[in-house]
């Protein structure tokens, strides 16, 4: 065993036990994809497969936090163990994330049922969902019942990362503009259950009529889909999902119809253990394995033998004297048939 | 020569010799990624490199599409040539972009010197930026002098179609909030200019003291890299800037400031000419070429022969027989070794 792995196994092993030290530095090598981080994984996998991931996304404003730190209310007044991955947008150069209203959830730092943690949505294009998923991984391993993903719904990876979950929950606030915001930043497509939160403002009843209609109205391709569908790892389209998403409304700021989430959640959760949701399980599985399979590659293309020919190929394309594509396949070539970039 | 190649050559030719039809469904090959596309980008390559390639981005509502209206009217009365390629987000079901008002730019409609297009955000975590930059590769081949990369400043990979432009150009309004929102969305450090639109309203003056004030005060990673950064591909923090951004205050609804920005623009073309840009464009070239090798790699892994063993693979991780690293390095070995899944 190299002390990466052995190194891998305690803190695995510590995370797994309890220790809440050892999950947060896990958690933190899982985010910077470290060697420990994949000795732990490998190691943990075996033993996940037991949490129910609830992605949990909308536009900014329209109270994903605040449902958040409702939630965890109820699944403790449940007796059930909840943990929260923060992704948010974050500057490259603090490499932090930002906590906003996060910080009333400090009122949980002595629950062991709870746990918080932010992730920053900085580098690795098409990464995010990928090391999203692993963190949950991570969390499914340490006990978690439930483990909730909250991502702002304003960017294409952002939005993978909750579609990614075994339930995706889109949050939406009445009068937020003259046209529903989920829909105008295609957020419908990739709920399970659509919440229209703030629930005591004026308009909440008329969202919601709104949103049942527009969801009755459309065969939505996921349904459509849901029979022949292959795994397609990032086309969010091909997800099948097993029915029309329910809309509900909830008050998160006083906890109402919280209780009602909770347990729409469950329901979803019960149908998809009989089968439905198996093609959104396989494209979950698709998008690690791809996102690992790139890491991989590009660590070898830049690795110290192929660095130098990687970077005359590129050069190349630079001045216009060989396009990507030939580009491409050179380095292909070069690594399926042992040449110069292998 | 294949009919998709011999297709591809004479819409490519007759994108070139001005056929605006041919150049419009030659940027919708391009935008599906069809074999079309790829031939025809083959055949362009050699002859491209000429256009200056400018991307622009910001938090909604910062006047994004009012800035590109009055950049259009001023690079015409220059007598260059211009194209706009708006990324936007969109829905999954109708594949569309919304044109919010872009309509207005209807009165180019019979100007042969301005291309608009929208583009989808849709598909392909990670490829957006490369699918944006084969667009303008062709824009650049059909003569535009400008080919303007519009996109809203509100995720990680829409960001990224902004950054892999020869110049980024950051928009602010003033007022928008307590903080800067460009700051909130990490979007500074991707600057070469940052312009405060709307520079009629109160707050303008107030707002680009603040940005210049923030600038000098921060030793940018950026600044610091210059010197001997690799070619990163995603890792936005890596690519080199040769100084610190100007900030300008232009108010695009009357076109106030707009020459003072086209001609910043043209200086910070000439610094980039003068070597200064040389790892924006290798990083540029990087993402392009992996987002090809991307695609090459996942048609191998759900090709004909190779779906069943991919398949399986993928269904032993979705039932913990298996886990994604190993599950990884299955598919790269069946790859580069002649297992069954090439």
């Amino acid at each position: 065993m190299n002390p990466a792995g052995s190194r891998a196994e305690d803190l695995a092993d510590a995370a797994v036990a309890g220790d809440r030290r050892a999950l947060a530095r896990l958690l933190t090598a899982v985010e910077n994809r470290t060697p420990t981080a994949e000795a732990a994984l490998r190691r943990l996998y075996p033993a996940t497969g037991r949490a129910h991931l609830v992605g949990i996304t909308g536009a900014p404003g329209a109270g994903k936090s605040t449902l958040v730190a409702a939630l965890i209310a109820e699944v403790r007044a449940a007796g059930r163990a909840v943990a929260v991955v923060a992704v948010d947008p974050s500057s490259p150069i603090t490499g932090g994330a930002l906590l906003g209203d996060r910080v009333r959830m400090q009122a949980y730092a002595s629950d062991d049922g709870v746990f918080i943690r932010s992730m920053a949505s900085r580098g690795h294009a098409g990464g995010l969902a990928a090391t999203s998923t692993s963190a949950a991984t991570v969390l499914d391993a340490a006990g978690f019942d439930l483990v909730l993903l909250e991502t702002v719904g304003t960017g294409q990876s952002e939005v993978e990362v909750a579609a990614a979950a075994d339930t995706t929950v889109v949050l939406e606030a009445p009068e937020m503009g003259d046209e529903v915001q989920a829909i105008k930043a295609g957020l419908l497509e990739v709920a399970d259950i659509v919440v229209v939160n703030k629930g005591d403002r004026p308009g909440a009843q008329r969202t919601a009529a709104q949103l049942r209609a527009m969801l009755t109205s459309t065969v939505s391709p996921r349904v459509a889909a849901a029979g022949g569908a292959s795994p397609a790892g990032d086309d969010r389209a091909a997800r099948p999902r097993p029915k029309r998403p329910e809309v509900l409304i909830t008050t998160a700021s006083t906890g109402e119809g919280v209780p009602a989430l909770l347990a729409a959640l469950d329901r979803h959760r019960s149908a998809g253990r009989e089968g439905l949701a198996d093609g959104a399980r396989l494209a979950r599985a698709e998008a690690q394995v791809w996102a690992i399979v790139s890491e991989r590659l590009r660590d070898r293309f830049h690795g110290t033998t192929a660095a130098p020919a990687t970077e005359e190929t590129l050069r190349a394309v630079v001045e216009h004297r060989l396009d990507p594509y030939t580009a491409a396949d050179q380095l292909l070539a070069s690594l399926t048939g042992g040449g110069p970039a292998n």
